[in-house]
């Protein structure tokens, strides 16, 4: 059984020192109440809504910086920290990534490969896509926000063996319907189920430069129930049996993955397709 | 601006004769109401818990029978129907299918591809990927039942033009957390909204042989939202402006499938993968 706590804070833009007191802190209270994983947000080291690339130049940071070692230091053997930052890349390029830590430091980054909006001014997109490390918890693949509304890359991850998907986010509040969940939820709910996954999508709080976001923090169960959320500052926390992502029968003659018919399916991977608007 | 209206219908097992007036009555109802489009659940002319193969040849029906005359006999001048029927090939094979229907006969025919448990002994899968149609409605894909349960088939009939996808189904009812929506109308709300299309599904209802069913009939808008439900038989019915499933912006930067990176997608068309029980 792992436990999985997700932090959802409220990172101070272009504040680096504070942010680097702010996920220490939030690391070690989530180990102190269990946490075999604790995630935290997107840009947890940098803040979102910067007004220019030289605003997030003066945040990034490079795998090399001794945040990193920091937080590894709060671990014990065997629990992982998975974090978003503002990666200074070594091709002078600024990447929207994710760290997955250890007790010895860094053990694979991530760069976000579906930017939203503002992102494509400030960030390169990365061009590989997502891990899947194999750890003493199990199989995590890593996304990162608007990442996990691409049904592809989720399917793509159970494929390779995920058991749980983690996803560092920073949703800016939409409308929706009374009583809905956030329509990010949703399709996290739908994704989880379709691959017969555990997902756990780590929100931010707290206004930052008039957006407003979602705290839509969640952690969703191998079959897409939602059974852990949290209100503004504070933690999430589920406790999931991972191997249970493992066995993908859904019935005596039913299989999440093997009833694909991956023969029919050629139109998703067609660099070109019919332009929708035409 | 389109009127969707669907039947959720209880079909008879195993009674041909029944049926052909229950459905034909059924489309009736529809157009009076309004209906541009007719909607009637899987297996709409045989029922579905067959006890053996021969039981579903029995009422298995080619497509020159008679009834979708009948159907279309009751349309006017730019109405469609879209039902399931079991349907006895050329080759001797039984499908589960589906039939897009105008006043002038079938404009098509869509075989399932993805076969839910007991199915497997009755019907032989299709071999072509679900149909996109373009009528005086829009764009309309076709799939069936647990066919809505693959992202990849969803995203297929988007990037092929659909505006609006439809699934005649037969949900059996399965445990879900009180206060949550039917686990198959979540991956749907979650499909609509991934593509930016609308999604109509049709459920049957009152038990077959000890089954019951999920009522789980659902219009859903191309931002992902449920507009309109029925308990029990009866219609449910939305008038969709199905244009606006053509417009994929989702703001001044992003595409819902223009943002799609195809080129780090190759996983989940490959024919084989990790084997995630290792």
């Amino acid at each position: 059984m792992a436990r999985v706590v997700c932090q959802q804070l409220a990172p101070r833009i272009g504040d680096l020192a504070a942010n680097r007191l702010l996920t220490v802190n939030a690391v070690r209270d989530a180990i102190v109440a269990g946490a075999d994983l604790v995630l935290l947000p997107e840009l947890a080291t940098s803040g979102y809504c910067f007004t220019s690339r030289e605003e997030a130049v003066s945040v990034a940071i490079t795998t090399k910086h001794p945040l990193f070692e920091e937080w590894a230091a709060e671990l014990g053997r065997g629990a992982l920290v998975v974090a978003g930052f503002c990666e200074f890349g070594g091709d002078g390029l600024l990447y929207n990534s994710a760290a997955l830590v250890d007790q010895s430091g860094i053990v694979t980054v991530y760069r976000k490969i579906h930017l939203w909006d503002r992102e494509k001014l400030v960030f390169q997109g990365g061009e590989q896509p997502p891990p899947v490390v194999d750890t003493a918890l199990g199989r995590i693949g890593i996304v990162i926000c608007y990442d996990l509304e691409f049904p592809e890359l989720t399917r793509g991850l159970a494929l390779r063996g995920a058991d749980l998907i983690v996803a560092p986010s920073n949703w800016p509040l939409v409308d929706r319907p009374a009583g809905e969940r956030p329509p990010e939820v949703v399709a996290a709910m739908a994704a989880a189920r379709a691959n017969h996954v555990f997902i756990a999508c780590c929100d931010r709080t707290s206004d930052e430069r008039g957006v407003s976001w979602t705290n839509g923090t969640a952690l969703i169960n191998e079959l897409g129930w939602v059974v852990s959320t949290v209100e503004g500052e504070g933690m999430a926390s589920a406790d999931f049996d991972l191997e249970q992502a493992r066995a993908k029968a859904l019935g005596p003659r039913n299989d999440a993955l093997a009833d694909r018919r991956p023969e029919l399916y050629s139109d998703i991977t067609d660099r070109e397709h019919v332009d929708a608007s035409v």
